[in-house]
């Protein structure tokens, strides 16, 4: 299957430069958006991930589908003020300003093997943040897979003490 | 299985006298998630949903993995400034100020049937909000999904010409 023909390439969104790479196409057609999570499936196998990490929001899109498909759990990745109770948090900076993700302090038990779902790999930021935070609770990142991967912004750079899957490359 | 045993009640969140319903543990429990969506899944196949519609980002919890297991496509509704292309829109009051929510203008076919999912029914709104973005594109909402219903906030009165279905109920 051709995935890339179903990710709709958006310039200047959200500022004038960007090209945005659009998945909801993908996600529209139900055989795509199978056929896509279930590679993530097999990754997670292949991995032995005992629970699943993403980022909010696009983690969720195909973090919480291959949680459900292992029966394993889903523990959500979230900006300020979102998660109710005790959390951990790591800030870290952007081209302009900085960001901050948050975790509950006990979304993770120590030596649990953890696999971060996300939609894009891009400078890995976000993904480094959330290695971070799973790693102070005691889990072991067994990988970090992403629907698609700018390789131009060099995010697998630091990743590369990290199992990596990418699905989609530009 | 008794699901409401892994939703935690937080006090005063995200602000003072409102008990939050904390379904992260419920989501951290392999068991209980796939178990949960699954229902979500009987109800979809019981209506013929031929995709899903999930507002952000709670919506895509269970709406995705219910999308993945019928092989059928998932329609993200997000707040203003997300969705790269042509959107149509539709404001709501809330409480305090009004809300705003977007889908992409080719997001339903004409007669499609769209079972909407979220995780929490309280007053409505976003339910209502979806459902009338939906039908402007001549979609059939065949269905709304929901973990928990917050029964004194009486959203299922907007919704008494729709198949409505809640795990939990407070």
């Amino acid at each position: 299957m051709n995935f890339k023909n179903l990710v709709a390439d958006v310039p200047d969104f959200p500022k004038e430069g960007v090209l945005f790479r659009d998945i909801t196409p993908l996600m529209q057609d139900g055989e795509a958006f199978h056929e896509a999570t279930k590679r993530i499936v097999d990754f997670a196998k292949e991995v032995g991930a005992q629970i699943i990490a993403g980022p909010e929001s696009r983690g969720f899109i195909f973090g919480c589908p291959v949680a459900y498909e292992l029966g394993i759990g889903f523990v959500p990745v979230r900006k300020p003020g979102k998660l109710p109770r005790k959390t951990i948090s790591y800030k870290y900076d952007l081209e302009y300003g900085s960001n901050e993700l948050h975790m509950h302090a006990d979304a993770i038990q120590k030596g649990q093997k953890v696999l971060i779902i996300d939609d894009l790999l891009a400078t890995g930021g976000t993904v480094e943040a959330t290695i971070h935070l799973v790693e102070e609770m005691g889990g072991e990142v067994v990988g970090c897979a992403f629907l698609i991967e700018l390789t131009d912004l060099k995010g697998r750079d630091l990743l590369k003490d990290y199992n990596v899957f990418t699905l989609i490359q530009y």
